[in-house]
C-alpha cells in the first residue's frame, strides 16, 4: 500500500451520552495517541454506580503501542479515569501544570503517581509522538490552562478543539489564541474536531467578567454573610469571589473538600492570587461580623454530602443560616440535577436565606461556546472534514446542522456515536465499523462486575422492594415441613401493615400443604408464584420474591 | 365573639413541593370549602410511587361540613385526587363542562361516577355555600374552560387566581376576564391568592398564536412526516395542530390513550372542532404519501410507555421513524423530567428524524403567567392581604418579592408551607400552628400504606442490592447445622462473579461455627455483621443482608 493511502484513524472511544467527552483514540500505523481520560457520572436510572468508564476494551491489545495520554484540562470528565487506564497502559502523560496537578490528585489516591511519567506542556509547545506532531494552543474554557490540540499527521492537519469559549476579555489567563488558529487555518485544516456542548445555544457565551459585576452587586446589596457555591474547577470564578470580598472588606472562608483541595493546588502553581489574610478558617467566621464573611462552598449540583446540602438542610457543622444571609448559585445544574437543585433551593429559602440564581442576575456563564462562536471557530480553521465531538447526540446534529450552514458539504460531516471508528485519508473519509463495548460501571471498588442485569434487578427492588422466604425440606420426602420464615425490606410498612406478611406465611403453607411433594426447584417456583399473586392481590405491586429452600437433614 | 371577630381559615393543605397546588381548604364557622383535589407524580427518589396526594386527614373528622368541592381546571394536579377525597368526603362538585369531563374519567376508573353529584358551572355564575359566595371567572390557561374563584366571605372578598395567565389573543376561548378583575378591584379585594408557577420567569409569556406561527413554519418545511408531541390536556395546541394540518393538506393521526380519550371528551363537549374526514387511525397512515401526514402523540416528559419513547426506541406498533420525518416537542420538560426527555431526544435523532424544540422554533408557550402579568393581576386587584400559591417556596419568594415591589407591605404577605393555617378577621390576618401530616404515598392499590421507611429500604436496596441467607438452626443445642443457602439480587452479576457469593457462604460457615451455641436473634446478627464486613471488604458495596433461620425439629 503506497504510503498515500495510509489512513488515519479516529475513534471517539467513550463514555455515557456525550460523544468523544471522556476519551479519544487517534491511530495511525501502529501508533496510537489518547486524549483524555474522563469519567462520567451515572444516569439517574444507573442504580448505585458510583463512575462510569469508557471502555478501554479497544486499547487493551495496543496498549504497548499508545505513545501518549494528552489531557486536554483537568476537568472530572477529562482526567478521572488515569488511574484505571493507567492500570493497563502505561504510557506518559501530557498536559498543562494545573491539568497534571488535578490529575495527581486522583492517581495519589489510588497510590499510583510515582509509576507515572508526567510532562508538563503548555501553549505553543510542539512534541513528536510517533507519525504524529502535537501542538499544543491555548484555549479559554471553564477551568484555566485549557489546551486545544494541532495535530499533525501523515493525512494531513487534525485540529482537537478541546472544551472551549472565546471569551475576548477573560478574567485571568490568556484566552482563546486567535493567531493560531488563524494560522492553522491558513496551512489548511483537514480535519476540526470540535466542542458541541452548547451547539443547542444561540449566540454568543458572555464574558466572565459580566459574572464579576453581578457578583459586585450581589455583594454590595448583602446585608450579611455571602455564601457563593462555584464548581471547585472554577479557579478564575474562586480569584473573582476573593478579589471582590476584599473590596467590600470581607474575609473569605472555604468550606467543601474539592473546594479546599483544588484552591491549594491552584494557589501552590500560581493559578490563584490569595493576598495575606484574605482567607480564614471556616472555624473561625463566628469571629466576625456578618457583613466581613465571605463563604466559598461546594455543593452547585445539590449534592446531599456536598457543603451547600448540608447548610440547606442545617446539617453543617459550622454555617447555621438565618435571615440575612445570601447564597449565590454560581453555577448552573448540569442536565438531570435540576430537582435537587432546585429542592436545595427551597430548603434555603427555608431556613430565611435570599438566594441569588443565574435567573435573577448574571452570576454564571458556562465554559462552552455557543452558536457563534463554533461558527467564528469554523470560519477561522476552514476544515475540509467535520467532526463534531463533546456533546449528546442531539448536541452533535445540531451543530452540524451548523457546519452545514457555514458551507461545509453534508458528506464531509460526521455525525457518529461512541465507538465508531473515522477514517482518514489524504483524499477520502468514511465511517468504519463499530468498537464492540460502550462503558463500564465502577461501583465500590469493583469495575465492570455490574452490568444491565444488575442495574435490572436493582430497580425491580427499588420499585417494590423484595420479600425474601425461606422454608424447610424433609430430603427423604422432598415435602415442607414447619413454618416458612419470611423478611421484607421496601415492600410495606411492618409496624402497621405486617399482617400482610403474616398472612402470607399462611397462603404459602396451605398452598405447599395441598401440593404434592416436590424437589428443592419445584418448591422455589411454588412458593414464587404462589407470593406473587397473593401480595398482587392484596398490595398491587409486585415485589422481588427470593425463596431458599433448606433440607433437613432428619 | 361579635360577628365581626369571627374567622375566615385559608390552608393549602396538600401536596409535593408546590404549595396549595393540589388542594386548598377554606373553613368559617362550622362550614368548609375545598378547592381543587389533585396528585402530583412523585419525585424521583420517592422509588416505586405511583400517585402522590394531599393528606386528607384534616378534612376527615369534618366531612360532613363540607359545603363544596370546587375544580379550577381540568388538569391532574387538580383534579386527579377526587376520587381519593371523594371516597371519605360526600360533597357535590363543581366545576366547568370540561373539567367535570375529565374529572369523570378519574371517576368511572374507580367505579365512583354515579355516586357522585357534579355541578357543570360557568364564568360568570354564582353560588351561594354556606358563609360562601362563589363566583366564577374565565381565566386563560394551557387547558380550556380554566376558572377563577371570587369568594365574598363574611371577612371580605377573597380571590383565588387558579393556575392563569393573561393571553391577549387566545387561540380559542374567553381568556382572563379583565373586565371582572378590575370590577373586583374596584369592590375591594381582601386577600388574594395567585398562581407562582412562573415566578421566576421575566416578562410576559407570549400569546399561543406564536406557536401557531411556529408550526406554520415547520409544517412548511417538513418533507415528510410531522410528529408532534404535547400534553394531551392541551385541547387549543391540538385544535392548532388540527387546523395547521389541514391547511397544509396533512390528515391527522392520534396515537396515545389520554391523547385519544381527551380528543374525544373534547370533541363531544364542543371545544375541539374537527372537520370531517380530518382524522385518520394510526393504523391507516401507511396508506398515505408521507407528506400528507401529521400524528399527534403523547410523550413530551419522555415517560418510557408514552407513544414518543416507543417511537424513539422503535417500539411503536404503527410509525416506524426514518429520515425525513420531523418531530415536535410543543412542550416543556417539567423539572425533574429533563434528562428523560433529552435522552428520547438523541434516539430521535439516531433514527434519522429532524427534532424541533423550543429552544430551535417558538413551538411552545407555558401556561402560566410570568412576572409582569403577575404584577398586573396584582395591579387589578390591589388586594389587601397577598398570599402567593401555586409554586415551590422558591417561586412564592420571587412572587412575594414582585408583590413588595407593587406596594403591599411585607407584613401583609404570607409564604406559607403547606399545612399552614392562614387566619383573616376584617381587621387582622395571621399565620397559624401547622396541621399534622404532609402527603400521602400511593403504591399499586394501597394509600398510605408505604412512607419514608420503606422509601428508605426501597434507596438501600437500589444502592447495592440485597443478598439473603438461610440457615438451619437446631433447636435443641442453638448450633447452626447444615450449609447456609444464599441468593442475591441486583448486587453483583452471578454468572461472572458467583464466587463471591460461593465464598460469602464458607466464611459465613466457618464464622458460624466459631461461635457458640446462639438463639436466633443473635445468629441472625452474627449473619449480618459478618456477610457485611465481607463484602464491603471484597466489593465495597453494603448491600442489605437479610438473613432468615429456620430451625431444625430434630
Amino acid at each position: 500500500m503506497p504510503k498515500e493511502e495510509q489512513e488515519l484513524r479516529i475513534i471517539p472511544v467513550g463514555g455515557l451520552g456525550e460523544i468523544g467527552k471522556n476519551m479519544m483514540a487517534f491511530e495511525y500505523g501502529e501508533d496510537l495517541l489518547i486524549v483524555d481520560c474522563g469519567v462520567m457520572f451515572p444516569e439517574s436510572d444507573m442504580l448505585g454506580v458510583d463512575l462510569v468508564l469508557p471502555d478501554f476494551g479497544y486499547l487493551l491489545p495496543k496498549a504497548e503501542r499508545v505513545r501518549a495520554i494528552i489531557l486536554t484540562h483537568g476537568h472530572e470528565d477529562h482526567i478521572g479515569g488515569l488511574p484505571y487506564l493507567l492500570a493497563h497502559v502505561r504510557a506518559p502523560v501530557y498536559g498543562s501544570d494545573l491539568t497534571l496537578g488535578l490529575a495527581n490528585v486522583r492517581l495519589k489516591e489510588h497510590g499510583m503517581a510515582s509509576a507515572t511519567t508526567m510532562h508538563p506542556v503548555s501553549s505553543g509547545d510542539r512534541l513528536r509522538l510517533g507519525p504524529f506532531d502535537v501542538e499544543f494552543f491555548s484555549v479559554n474554557h471553564s477551568i484555566p490552562e485549557g489546551l486545544g490540540l494541532a495535530i499533525r499527521t501523515p493525512v494531513g492537519l487534525v485540529v482537537h478543539s478541546g472544551d472551549f469559549k472565546f471569551d475576548y476579555t477573560p478574567v485571568r489567563g490568556r484566552g482563546t489564541d486567535f493567531a493560531k488558529l488563524a494560522a492553522l487555518g491558513g496551512e489548511g485544516v483537514h480535519v476540526l474536531l470540535a466542542d458541541s456542548t452548547n451547539a443547542d445555544v444561540p449566540g454568543f457565551t458572555p464574558s466572565e467578567r459580566v459574572v464579576s459585576e453581578a457578583l459586585d452587586k450581589v455583594f454590595r446589596e448583602a446585608p450579611g454573610r455571602v455564601i457563593v457555591v462555584t464548581f471547585a474547577s472554577l479557579i478564575s470564578r474562586i480569584q473573582q469571589v476573593i478579589d471582590i470580598s476584599l473590596a467590600h472588606g470581607r474575609k473569605v472562608a472555604i468550606t467543601g473538600y474539592s473546594m479546599e483541595k483544588n484552591t491549594e493546588i491552584a494557589r501552590e502553581l500560581g493559578y490563584l492570587t490569595v493576598p495575606d489574610g484574605a482567607l480564614v478558617p471556616i472555624t473561625e467566621i463566628a469571629r466576625l461580623p456578618d457583613n466581613q464573611v465571605t463563604i466559598l462552598a461546594t455543593g452547585s449540583q445539590g449534592e446531599p454530602a456536598a457543603a451547600l446540602a448540608r447548610m440547606a438542610a442545617g446539617r453543617h457543622p459550622q454555617v447555621s443560616l438565618r435571615p440575612g444571609d445570601t447564597v449565590v448559585l454560581s453555577a448552573r445544574p448540569i442536565p438531570g440535577n435540576e430537582e435537587l437543585v432546585n429542592r436545595t433551593i427551597n430548603k434555603l429559602f427555608q431556613r430565611g436565606a435570599n438566594v441569588i440564581t443565574d435567573q435573577v442576575l448574571p452570576v454564571h456563564v458556562s465554559g462552552h461556546a455557543g452558536q457563534e462562536e463554533e461558527k467564528l471557530l469554523i470560519s477561522l480553521l476552514r476544515p475540509r472534514y467535520f467532526v463534531p465531538i463533546h456533546g449528546e447526540l442531539r448536541h452533535l446534529h445540531m451543530h452540524a446542522r451548523l457546519a452545514q450552514e457555514m458551507g461545509i458539504p453534508r458528506e464531509n460531516i460526521f455525525v457518529v456515536e461512541n465507538g465508531y471508528v473515522l477514517h482518514f485519508t489524504r483524499e477520502r473519509a468514511w465511517v468504519g465499523e463499530r468498537l464492540p463495548g460502550g462503558y463500564v460501571f465502577v461501583d465500590g471498588t469493583g469495575v465492570g462486575d455490574i452490568g444491565p442485569t444488575v442495574m435490572k434487578e436493582r430497580a425491580a427492588l427499588a420499585e417494590a422492594g423484595v420479600v425474601a422466604v425461606a422454608v424447610l425440606m424433609e430430603q427423604r420426602t422432598g415435602q415442607v415441613i414447619g413454618e416458612p420464615e419470611i423478611a421484607s425490606r421496601g415492600f410495606i410498612y411492618q409496624p402497621e401493615f405486617g399482617s400482610i406478611l403474616e398472612n402470607a406465611a399462611k397462603v404459602l403453607l396451605e398452598d405447599l400443604r395441598q401440593s404434592r411433594p416436590m424437589g428443592r426447584g419445584a418448591i422455589a417456583n411454588r412458593i414464587r408464584s404462589c407470593l406473587a399473586r397473593y401480595f398482587n392481590e392484596q398490595t398491587g405491586r409486585n415485589p422481588v420474591i427470593l425463596p431458599l429452600v433448606l433440607t433437613c437433614p432428619a
